[in-house]
């Protein structure tokens, strides 16, 4: 390594310190002893901080996010749009610097991380993206689509469940221009990692099918770089590079636990100063270390214009592709599907997992770009393009993807396939089974990606498989998940509308679907997409209102029927989405819910909190606060209360009050 | 293998199918292939079905769950009160055969299993106590904890993160007396599992510190036991037993993957018999097969009998080691903890989290059982015994545990250290990463197991590790799981007091802690046990009534002392838990919360959901419905209304109305 490159790389490691000091709070240890990686692989990849959404760019995914002061580091030096106001802003409130890398929040940074393991996991939705579009879009000697993925992950990382199965995942579909850097610094929060984690862990990645190289030293930049270029020579399967670091090297807190989760503290930043000969002041970038990062900076934009040149080549010799091309990134809903009449069509009693499963083979034939599967539940799920390839090493131009039995790192890939761009993502699995993939469901939510959750089975109506397979509290704890949109449709109109305003939304949605035959509804509508609307009404005002979703529609549209042969005046709701419905205006939800109309019933078979809400304490809930049962599922609607006479009884009770 | 074992082994596939087929659900594919596996293991294992729970049994996890048949049709035949009718009604209500086995239902079911890949969690942590009560308890000649822990798993289980998870840490821990069956049959419900799970399975457990052993054929019961004998020997590391079978062997439907989950049908079952030629009726034991079994079960009385007797020359001669045995395996609250007046004492403000590392640290010494760890974070949560070793290879006999950066897997492991007896478990992690262990933590609930959840960090103020930490939904939603305690108290008294209430329930409970340190109240006593009740009252009826839980307590407490400066009656209460507030009577509810008191303001820092059950429509939740965000944690609580200028204008507001 040249002079300059070990200043550039002191300066990476003296910001990042410095910038944690200041903000009395963030990771200083990771920072420093991954500088040199860091550095040498942005050298290798092909990037534009002038442009840094250009399609043609490598993916880099920071998966150890807490060493986000490496990142801001990297971006400001390499003249992205982060200025040394905002690495002293670090972790301040809207600053462009949080405490982990935020999408949205800072030029260059491609996703969302700090919750372990899901970064790996979203490089290889990036990098199944990446073969997808390259074998769809690319031709001879136009290679529009061609970058490799790179993520940087620590032992946090490694030892999550999510990212071994994505890395077995990965090894399957030889992902070979998925490159992980792991820098493998012995330490976690609680000490020397062989305490618990005491794995070959480039024998574990061997046995996936990725090949494994080793750098003995994190300081050994050559060896990096070599390391690197062979990675990347090797196409046939993914690569991890096991780089041995020191954690704070070059601090007295090197190789310590205390250096990862907090400041450094003076005398370690003095001693620091002392070890790296650094005598600038406090965030300083030498002006020699300034210049060469302009240079660098100007063969990035040379590389991206020689990229649109050849883009613009692309377009003119492929028009057609090029539209393509532009309808894919774009989000608009395709026009015609709201139109078409198969949506609005169901010629008998099916389930709503089955209407499912039509709208989203229609949906396919509108937008080509969907891609997505089940977590080994697709014909369960009815969520595979029939008539479609399924993605493999022999075909990457696949709608459909066996995601194989890893909820968790299917939803993480989908994210990852969002954030790549170009692609639809989907993924599906039981309900109940949605707590396996929770955790990367809420980063779909947090970056705003709308991923697409087929959950189906979505109450006691799974029967037989019993309490372990019945979502209870599912429901209501994914209505609490921020900018969410949780869908129940009754029958195929609304599970029709249901998508229509999941594809309208920016925001991730989770389509709850039933198992069993659901009746069709003549009122049932597009009206669906206002979250809850009046399905069937009375004269002047109710005497009561019953709402429900789901499979539970049936139940209060019959109860509302024996109701009103006793001559009550009954309305009845229907609430596909809870949260559509609360964005509505005040005025809108007030004609649906008159304020003054206290008699209220909410049904629906699983956990009562989402109710309590639309029914106040004066209304009542008919739902499940225990768990499920091992029966056929008629048996257990009736023991659980889910009767015709039980809503009808609760609604009399409430009306003669 | 001789003639009887074989038609012992056929007599399993029989009753699986036909109990399938009766059911017109199930799984008969499992069973029928692995049934020679499951004899051979039984055989080889030390059980009484005279006696399902006596301690010096070796315990027996199905983790592919779906395979309950086999597991129903093993207990059957080797005499467990499991009876033919039983059989025939397979996954219906209220049957001992559930659809998947269900801790509790079913005498000889060790665990709850279905959701994958748990099963193989669970064993870990049931051959984990085994190991530190093995350590403990055992003198010279007299080992009254010595048991093998077997799971049965399919390649399900192996594709799931948790697995992994905790296979590293079972390797990491040697735990040599843990052996897992792998019925590699190649199928899943999607297909062959080469399309998603090329890995090789062997290496990668061999990289997790395992010993792994091969066997080629299913059917061979003399290779299996082999190898099952050869697993016991090798006590220094776990051992996986890869076994190839074929699903649904014999059947017309073997090797596919329609075997796995739906009956065979009629057809299918009709070349079933005559390819085992088996000629009689349905749901027969041949006379002979029951005499064979008979016999079986007559050894596993002898086992058991002389286990007994070394039991009573233990307890004769270590009369003390009996005693606190006796302790260990009893639910009981330790006689003294309650009235320690550490646990009733704060000095200063401290954080709940700290309040929480005090009241453990004062449990485990009433309570040396007590057993747990943080996924990396013990510093943080606060949640190590000090003084007390880790558990390691070289140590068994220890109160904390290094579990990893695994939040599953620990989850998974604490609910087999409860299923395994004797002792007491705890897992730590930060609230927003209960997420990742929330499937492990529903079968604590389903199961009820009394695991306690240290989950701090609990609101927005987390601070600058901004909104990938923060915790939004989750309290609502864990609030959501049934027979679960979400406790969140406001200070040490309130933390002690929820501990109690924990140790009392025989459900798993959540501690939701502050990082932030809160000041502590005199107000506030045991009475939180109640989970909500009134803090602090006025003459009369209140004009509003103010409720908070945790850090918010304070500000509602503020609130109400402006309040009343402005001559306005105020309640205020605190409400650390809602499900056992939901537990008290109608009258002291309605003492807390009179009916006619409309004017409620409820102030929590998560979710609004869980509030609207309390407030009704007339009241007003302050709460936070988006994502949090980078930046310290008192900005963040002005930022997002978290003032006591806020609380007092939305009470005056209501008041006023």
């Amino acid at each position: 390594m040249n002079k300059i490159e070990q200043k550039a790389i002191t300066t990476i490691r003296m910001l990042a310190a410095e910038a944690v000091e200041k903000a009395k709070s963030g990771h200083p240890g990771l920072p420093i002893g991954a500088a040199p990686m860091a550095f040498a692989l942005w050298k290798q990849m092909k990037h534009n901080p002038g442009n840094p959404k250009w399609a043609g760019r490598d993916r880099f995914v920071l998966s150890a996010g807490h060493a986000s002061m490496l990142q801001y580091s990297l971006l400001h030096l390499w003249g992205y749009d982060v200025s040394m106001d905002d690495i002293k802003s670090f972790r301040q409130w809207e600053s462009k610097t949080p405490g982990h890398p935020e999408y949205g929040m800072t030029p260059g940074v491609e996703t969302t991380s700090g919750p372990l393991g899901q970064g790996i996991a979203i490089a290889v939705g990036m990098a199944a993206a990446e073969a997808r579009l390259a074998e769809h879009f690319n031709r001879p000697g136009l290679p529009v689509v061609d970058n490799y993925t790179y993520a940087l992950c620590g032992d946090g990382c490694l030892q999550e469940g999510v990212s071994a199965e994505a890395a077995s995942f990965a090894g399957t579909m030889k992902l070979g221009k998925l490159i992980v850097l792991y820098d493998r610094n012995h330490i976690t929060i609680e000490g020397r990692i062989e305490s618990t984690f005491d794995e070959d862990v480039a024998k574990r990645f061997e046995a996936y099918g990725w090949q494994v190289l080793k750098v003995d030293s994190g300081e050994d930049i050559d060896a990096i770089s070599g390391a690197i270029a062979e990675a990347k020579a090797e196409k046939s399967k993914p690569t991890l590079i096991i780089v041995t670091t020191e954690i704070a090297y070059g601090t007295s807190k090197q190789g310590k636990a205390s250096a990862h989760g907090e400041p450094l503290g003076q005398e370690a930043i003095a001693a620091m100063r002392d070890f790296y000969k650094w005598e600038y002041p406090e965030f300083t970038v030498p002006d020699d270390v300034r210049a060469y990062f302009d240079e660098l900076k100007a063969d990035c934009e040379k590389e991206e214009a020689s990229y649109m040149a050849m883009f613009s080549e692309y377009c003119e010799k492929y028009p057609e592709l090029a539209a393509e091309w532009e309808a894919w990134h774009s989000n608009k809903l395709p026009e015609g599907l709201e139109k078409d009449e198969r949506l609005w069509t169901a010629d008998k009693d099916i389930a709503t997992r089955e209407a499912s499963g039509r709208v989203l083979n229609i949906m396919a034939e509108y937008m080509p770009q969907l891609f997505g599967g089940s977590a080994d539940l697709a014909p369960s799920n009815k969520s595979e393009i029939k008539g479609k390839p399924y993605f493999s090493p022999d075909c990457r131009d696949a709608s459909n993807i066996h995601f194989g039995i890893r909820e968790f790192a299917m939803a993480a890939i989908c994210n990852g396939i969002m954030l790549y761009g170009g692609l639809r993502a989907y993924c599906a699995t039981f309900l109940v089974f949605s707590d396996y993939l929770k955790p990367a469901l809420r980063l779909s939510a947090l970056m705003k990606l709308p991923v697409i959750y087929v959950l189906t089975h979505d109450s006691i109506g799974v029967g037989e498989d019993g309490p372990t397979h019945q979502p209870i509290e599912h429901l209501a704890a994914l209505r609490c998940v921020p900018d969410t949109l949780v869908f129940r449709p009754a029958d195929m109109k609304e599970t029709s509308a249901c998508y229509l305003a999941a594809l309208e939304s920016e925001n991730p949605s989770v389509m709850a679907l039933s198992r069993q035959n659901l009746p069709q509804f003549a009122e049932t509508s597009i009206e669906a997409k206002k979250g809850g609307y009046v399905l069937r009404d009375c004269e002047g005002t109710p005497d009561v209102i019953l709402m429900g979703s789901g499979s539970e529609v049936k139940l209060v549209m019959s109860a509302a029927a024996e109701l009103e042969k006793a001559g009550k005046k009954v309305r009845v709701v229907s609430m596909p989405c809870t949260e559509l419905f609360d964005q509505q205006s005040a005025e809108y939800r007030e004609s649906v819910l008159p304020k003054h109309v206290r008699a209220r019933v909410a049904v629906e078979a699983a956990s009562t909190h989402s109710w309590y809400k639309y029914v106040g304490m004066d209304g009542k809930v008919i739902g499940i606060d225990h768990f499920g049962a091992s029966a056929p599922a008629n048996i257990l609607f009736k023991k659980f209360g889910f009767t015709v006479e039980n809503v009808v009884s609760a609604a009399l009770e409430l009306i003669n009050k």
